[in-house]
């Protein structure tokens, strides 16, 4: 299975190099070099790969090392024309950030932790990447009296605000992503929701170069729509990344292959990235890459880790088509008329009225015949059931 | 049991007014006049009252009918010195509003919803409350398909604008709060938490007079942390209003009595509200009500949603008192010291500080011992023991 | 879209027949009598309905309204053909049950369920049914020092092997199916899941004729795994009717359309159902009716309510077609075997094997590499893509 | 703080022995030592202690090595005077369980795992322990296709019943306790709550000395009532043991300090098992220990482990006396009456009267005025008011 669609899907290297150790359990795979994996990636068909620091670069490794592990990254980046489109840091392995890392209690923590993102943004630039995404895993708490609330979100801001100034200083062209996460490893993580981030990115000074890398399972562990949380981003201009993968139901975080969750609902993902709003042809897209976040489970060997990386992008291409031919289908379009999805599109005030000119339209109150408009029919479960009919029909 | 602590609190009409219809039974208690509630709220220890316009004037109702019903809510009001603080509007009962109200896919239901909106901003301004909370409870959808997530968005903008634009035209002193809600009735609601909620306001062109009205239950059906929320809110200025009640993990809409749920949440919740961030004393702190939004369970006669409707002042009033001497004991004050939570009220960078100076601070990073620093003892869980030994000590 | 099929679909009446009231609102459809929808869901193809007394003959209805109604309901099911296959009670609507119905802490409403409950099992001996479902909606609590737990269980036995007793004692040919629910209306239900009705069915004297009928979206509102229940009450010989419904994630009863909830669950439930378990040929299988129980969304008029009982049936021939292509698919087979899938059939011991055989032989541990056998590639991530290419692929 | 209360107080070794090692993060405290560990447990009230066989001797260490440190263990339980209570297996670590220990797919690792399990036993009986748990950590599955699910519940029974039979077969005075959990780290567990296990324990041939050891945390994580699950097991005979701790709504599994979850549902589970059930004064008690299975936050240094540790009890301690409380005061067993508490305890049907009476009795039905019943007040909100002002009051 190769990629025929076009369309540019990437991987983190901590994914297929994600070594099977876990809560109740020790690795059940060895490392796979950093080289092997862009190899092999660029075989399952991806155009690019992203990485923590830490996923390359052992954390505490001196300088040589570090150049001589980068190096072997380049190269085959190089080897395979992959590209490098997204550098991200590790502020969550160490126990040095068990208490997060620009939010720690600790102030050297967070000057830390500040000074290994900086040294990372330097290195986002090198590598020529677009996007810098920021998971703040560890920021939070366990126990509600643990932090002062209010200190911890000036403090967010301070970090991520000082690290796209840098950005800004240096003429970098690069973007900031924030990770949304409801929880795990921590009790209780900031920034929880893609609200959450978009209403914390409003606070910012620098907020017009920081955006948003929402997580399919990460939104669905809080129960929440994730494709309604892409619209919010997209609404918002602030969808710069996104992070594809499997979650089955509020439970742990499972990165599971994207598809292997909730199917409806990657469906209408894949809807929404491929083919748009349908009732706003000049809506915001997303253009950036389709990024895969997802662990080869535990039970797999390096069979199963490349069987996993490829069914991620076959689980996409299939939905592609589906969704295409979901939007094409006339039957579509006439239930989405019938639905009042392009009627949504149209303002509540029409052009030019003012609220005054609404007061003074009896025919929106008080003539208005609230019983006989309840009547309309919406035909909303039809509507579902053409798109199931063209995920699972045939 | 009366209010001793000078405390504000209010209720909503409907929280003592549910009669217990639900998803799967008919009512089991009769109608409370509006009248007769407020009366027996006073005795019970409020200070104020709120209600949507459909909990004292039925749906449909005259003019004439509407006047009279209003001015006996009016007399009450006045004959108990009540306060009525807050007015919301019931865009959710009316079948009319089965597919939303200002994001309803039909426009003449926009309309209407606006207009029932703004007749009841008028209202507010007559009756002297300084709040409007606007609960979109039924602006949602249950499909993916169903809607254009962008239209939705544009039309909860433009009506919510349109809201606080008349507002500003009319002069009225009145703030606007949303309130968010993961789902139900709507399989997934627009604005499920706070900080969509947050992020949503941030795009509004009168963003100035809108701000929030979190549920405790609300953000717990999401599984999020409400006493975060909060945070987020206040460090946003945009906590204006609170609906407390009692939720018990993730599962429908309870609205039980505040304290019967989650019970640490709530000393944490009241903590925050009565004594502000413990390391910032000249950060935000909320000023209004304390509102509760909550059912008397189907179970109970009207003797139950009397002593229901009091249990929520007397758990506030308890968790207030214990609050308050958690924060006077001179153990805890030298916990939060030693677990860092003064210290991360100090900026990262020392004031002055710049990037390059942080960069040039060997002892940042160059020279920091991690694995040392990753040995400090913050004492988070003693921390929490004393504040369970504050509340169920003794 | 007909039942070509030959699969035996029921509905109970009161799906197609709820009017969307819910908890925030009114209805939103006129009542459907019964004998339109028996007619109605005859020519959506379907083999049979159920119902409960009450959505035939109101609550408190004289003797002769009730021979009335249960006489339109017969001759409609002689004019469609159509089989009344299961009844069951409503022990949940009226006031007098809030507190439950065979365990409600007051004797005289235990007293006046059970009565109720047995007319409702001669009516079903009358109609011919085989199966009488048992939903304690309201048999639980909200707050956990309301009841004696240990008295209500024994109430529910009493209750339970009273029917049952009541049911051998007049010879009918009926079996009882009890359906766990694990909250909602009740903060917690009695027998919660599949798990706490077969634990309790274990407690029974008459326990032989009593298994379940579980329900979709109710294991799921507890995050538990759809199809794991059924094999385990299959398993146990206890499968007696199903309940197939939508849910998406953990929240309130949502009741959406089969198909429109977890697709990639639906599937592997209909796998089970219909092709058994794939390495035990002659193990346990269902055989009852594929049973409906769903709520036609509130957004939909009459026009909705018939589609979605129609969508109901063609997603389950949608996922019967892919489920049959997939067992049949050789390279599925080999996945199979490849995944000791097979080899969980075959006993742990050998046939006659002894522990004392087990701990002499050595290479099952002394002499087992266990490094060696961690590993052994399973291919469970290929198993799953090569299910989700049948699902969704061509 | 030490136990002055009688209470037996016991503690697994990996509690207070967890290195802080999760899913994104590496181990931020020391090993501890098994018999340090002893001493201080003992020190900080504990009665007993427990472990996993790997919690002591590392997976594959030799006779010698074995040998010596569980003479460690011996010697350091016999200088403090605990006992060594329970002893369980570790089938979930190490890879070659990866799928599971007597369920994985592949035979030669469930016959390891029964080794494992009987070397185990015989250890247990060596000790003089009583109570041997078995968590199935591992049994389960991603992915619904990847095991054949009867077959799977069938290898679970062949391992259960062996491994009884061989208790038997030896004369030990031991009992096994299934220890049930909804998922991580196997996305979807077999016997994921109670009831599963209850029912699973009623297939077995040798289920008489087959019982429970419900976590906390384990059913709550199912959104499920912990008290109410300890009631079903009481009830059917079956708690042998228990795991106390705290949670936080439905997430990961946290393994927090009991108390700091649920602290409502902690006061309940304590007066159950301190006070035993209401109405029923010679119901079914649990005698065993109280068992504490948590994890010292990840953030704690030694000094916060045995902080943690402390807090276990002391919470315990500090409920047990507000729950008895709460049962001598008389306020309380006057709501209790009018609760209806009492009367759930008397037998529906009168002693001697048969269904043929009931049908008889028109006062339990023709007469019977369910309208004038539903108007019957339970209190229930008063009650558990009552239970507050007990907990919080003061």
């Amino acid at each position: 299975m190769t990629n025929n669609s076009g369309i540019n899907y990437s991987f983190g290297l901590w994914t297929v190099g994600w070594q099977g150790q876990d809560q109740f359990g020790g690795a059940s795979r060895a490392p796979l070099p950093a080289a092997e994996s862009i190899h092999k990636l660029a075989e399952a068909g991806a155009w690019g790969f992203t990485f923590h620091d830490d996923d390359v670069v052992p954390f505490g490794s001196d300088d040589a090392t570090r150049d001589r592990l980068l190096g072997e990254v380049k190269t085959a980046a190089e080897e395979t024309g992959l590209t490098i489109e997204m550098v991200t840091t590790n502020l969550f392995s160490h126990p040095v950030f068990k208490d997060g890392g620009v939010t720690s209690n600790d102030r050297s923590v967070r000057r830390f932790a500040l000074r290994k993102v900086l040294r990372n943004v330097d290195l986002t630039a090198e590598l020529g990447a677009k996007t810098f995404v920021m998971w703040g895993g560890r920021e939070g708490t366990e126990y509600d009296g643990a932090k002062d609330l209010h200190a911890a979100l000036e403090r967010y801001r301070e970090g991520v605000d000082l690290v796209a100034g840098y950005i800004k200083e240096q003429g970098y062209d690069i973007k900031i992503a924030l990770e949304p996460k409801p929880n795990e490893p921590r009790g209780d993580i900031f920034l929880p929701t893609i609200g959450h981030a978009l209403g914390f990115i409003a606070e910012l000074e620098h907020g017009d170069i920081v955006g948003l890398n929402p997580e399919t399972g990460h939104e669905q562990m809080a129960g929440l729509n994730y494709t309604h949380g892409l619209a919010q981003a997209l609404w918002a201009g602030k969808l710069f990344h996104i992070d594809l993968n499997g979650q089955r139901s509020i439970k742990f975080d499972q990165d599971l292959v994207f598809g292997h969750g909730d199917l409806l609902s990657a469906f209408f993902t894949v809807d929404l990235v491929e083919n748009g709003f349908p009732g706003t042809p000049d809506g915001p897209r997303y253009t950036g890459p389709r990024h895969f976040d997802y662990k080869p489970s535990r039970t797999e060997t390096t069979v199963g880790v490349w069987d996993s990386a490829r069914a991620n992008i076959e689980s996409y291409e299939m939905l592609a088509r589906k969704s295409a031919a979901y939007r094409a289908d006339p039957e579509v379009q006439e239930a989405f008329k019938n639905a009042g999805i392009f009627e949504l599109a149209t303002p509540t005030l029409a052009a030019g009225e003012t609220v005054a000119d609404l007061l003074a339209d009896t025919s929106s109150f008080e003539d208005f015949d609230a019983d006989a408009a309840a009547q309309r029919d919406f035909g909303f479960v039809r509507l579902n059931q053409l798109a199931l009919r063209h995920l699972i029909g045939s």
